[in-house]
C-alpha cells in the first residue's frame, strides 16, 4: 500500500556525550521515510530551501522514496540544533530557526490523494488538518504531536484526535495531554478523546500500545551505546508505519509486529549521528535484529 | 524446596497523595515473605522490638511462614517513614530509627542451615556475609543492596558479589554500581563481578534480566491506580524467589517465569497500602492476573 508523510526536512547541529555533528541531514520526515522506505514506497511531504545540499537529496533517492511532494522555497531550509545530556534521555534545544517552514502549505500532488496510509509528522494542528482535508481514501493516519501544540493549541489539536486513527506521543506528552500523572490512566482517556490505537514511546523504556480491547508493552532493543537519539521516534514511526503499509491491513497483530519493527529501526537509527545508520542498513539486518528481539521479549 | 530470607520487620508510616498510614506492619521481609509464601515455605530470619503488636506477628502466620528466626529484643521496632511525590516514582524519607536492627546479629536457628535458597534482604554487606557463611548447602542466593552500601562499603559488597548467584537492584543502583550512565553496559559490567543473574527493577518500566546468555525485559504490570508504591520490590524478590524455590530448579526458562511472578507479586503489593493487598490474594489471584499479563506481553 502507498504510505505518504508529511513532515520537516532540517539541517540538524547536534551534540552529543560522543561528539558533534553540524548541519547534517535531519527532520521528521527524513527519519520517517528512510525507516519506512525498507518496507514499503514512501511519498514524501515537505519543503527545503534553496540552500538544501543536493547530497542529501540523494540519499532519499536512493531509497526510491518519491520527492514528487517535496517543495523547494525561497529562503534557508529549516534549522535545528540541540544538545544532549550525559544520560541521553534529555536534551537542549540551542537554536531553532523555522526559514522557509514558516510558511509552509502542505499542498499535495494530484496523485498523492489517493495515498491510504499517512503518517502527519509533528506540526501545528491547523497544518495537519489542512493535509487530512487532501486525503479523501486515507485507511490509516498516524498522527504525531509535542508538548507545545497540546497547551497553545489544544482545541485545534482536539479536533484532530477525532479524525485520525492513531496517536504516537512519548509519555510525558501523553500525560500532559490527559492530565493524569499515571500513564495507564492517561492512555484510557486519550483513547476517549478518539483515536482507535494510541503509540505511547518511552525512550530507552520500550513503548506501550493502548486500544479497546488490547494492551501491549515492549522494551527497546537493548544497546550498549547510544551515540545520538535524535530522530529515533520518527524512525520509529516510520518502521511501525513501513510494516503495517507493506501488511496492508491494520489488525491488533499487525499492529503489534509493526511495534516491534518501529523498535528496531529507532535502535539502528540512535547508532550513528544523524540518519547514517539508517542509510546503511537493509531489510535483512532488520530482520535479523527482528528475530533477536522476539528472542529477548519471549518468556 | 525451603526457602529463607534475611530482611527487616518495620514498623512504617507512609504518606502518599492516597492518604496516608501509621505504623503499619513493613519491612523487606515483611513484604518478601508475604509473596513468596503463595508459592513455598518461608523461613524468616529478622528482629523486632518488644514492643512490636502481636496482630502483625499473626498476620505472617496465617500464611504459615515460619518465625523461629524471628528475634525479639529488648527495645524498640525499627522505624522507617516516608512521602511520596505525585508521580509515584520518587520519595522522600522523613525518618529513620534503626532501633533494635542496630545490633541485630543474624544467627541462624540449626535446623534453617540446609536451606536450599536465600534471599539477602538490602542490608550491610557485612551483615549479609555473616548470614551467608551460615549457609552451606545453599543453592541459589539473591542478594540485593542499596546505593549507601555502594558508596559507602564497596569493597565488602564487591566481596559478596562473588559469593552469591545473583543480585536484585533498581536501575539507578545498577548504574551507581557499574559507573556507567547506559543500563546495558551496566549490567554487562556487573556480570564480570561474580553474579550469574542480575535483574534490574525499573518501577513503572518493568524489569530486565542480565545473564552471561540470555537478556530478558519485562515491562511493569500495568494499572491504572497505584496507592503505595513502598515494599514493591521486595514483594518483587518475594514472587521471584518463592517461584524458584517452587521450581525446584534454577533454569532460564524458570528465571524469565520467576520475574513474571515477580512483577504480579508487586502489581498486587502496590495496590493498597503496606502490605494489605498481598495479604487478601490467594494462588489463584496470582495466577489470574499472570494469564493476563501473558496475553499483555505476547506478540
Amino acid at each position: 500500500m502507498n504510505l505518504l508523510v508529511v513532515g520537516t526536512i532540517a539541517l540538524d547541529t547536534v551534540e552529543t556525550p560522543f561528539g558533534s555533528a553540524t548541519e547534517i541531514l535531519g527532520g521528521s520526515a527524513t527519519y520517517f521515510s528512510l525507516a519506512a522506505s525498507l518496507f514499503s514506497k514512501v511519498r514524501l511531504v515537505g519543503v527545503v530551501g534553496t540552500d538544501f545540499p543536493a547530497r542529501h537529496l540523494e540519499v532519499l533517492k536512493t531509497r526510491s522514496i518519491d520527492l514528487a511532494g517535496l517543495q523547494r522555497a525561497n529562503g534557508r531550509t529549516f534549522r535545528w540544533s540541540g544538545r544532549y545530556h550525559e544520560d541521553m534521555n534529555t536534551r537542549d534545544t540551542l537554536d531553532t530557526q523555522l526559514n522557509v517552514l514558516s510558511d509552509f502549505d502542505p499542498k499535495l500532488p494530484e496523485d498523492y490523494r489517493p495515498s491510504r496510509f499517512v503518517f502527519l509528522a509533528n506540526d501545528s494542528p491547523g497544518r495537519q488538518m489542512k493535509t487530512l482535508q487532501q486525503l479523501p481514501d486515507r485507511q490509516f493516519t498516524l498522527l504525531d504531536t509535542m508538548n507545545y501544540w497540546i497547551s497553545s493549541d489544544r482545541p485545534a489539536l482536539l479536533e484532530m484526535l477525532g479524525q485520525v486513527d492513531g496517536l504516537i506521543v512519548n509519555d510525558e506528552e501523553a500525560k500532559d495531554l490527559a492530565g493524569e500523572k499515571n500513564l495507564i490512566a492517561a492512555g484510557n482517556k486519550i483513547l476517549r478523546m478518539g483515536p482507535k490505537v494510541l503509540i505511547v514511546k518511552k525512550g530507552e523504556h520500550g513503548s506501550f500500545l493502548f486500544s479497546s480491547f488490547v494492551q501491549y508493552a515492549i522494551p527497546a532493543f537493548p544497546l550498549e551505546q547510544v551515540v545520538d537519539p535524535t530522530g529515533a521516534g520518527d524512525s520509529y514511526a516510520g518502521g511501525f508505519m513501513g510494516y503495517l503499509a507493506r501488511a496492508g491491513r491494520v489488525t491488533i497483530p499487525a499492529i503489534k509486529k509493526a511495534m516491534v519493527f518501529g523498535t528496531i529501526a529507532a535502535s539502528f537509527s540512535v547508532e550513528k549521528f544523524g540518519p547514517e545508520r539508517l542509510v546503511e542498513i537493509d531489510r535483512g539486518a532488520l530482520d535479523d535484529r527482528y528475530e533477536q528481539f522476539v528472542q529477548f521479549i519471549s518468556l
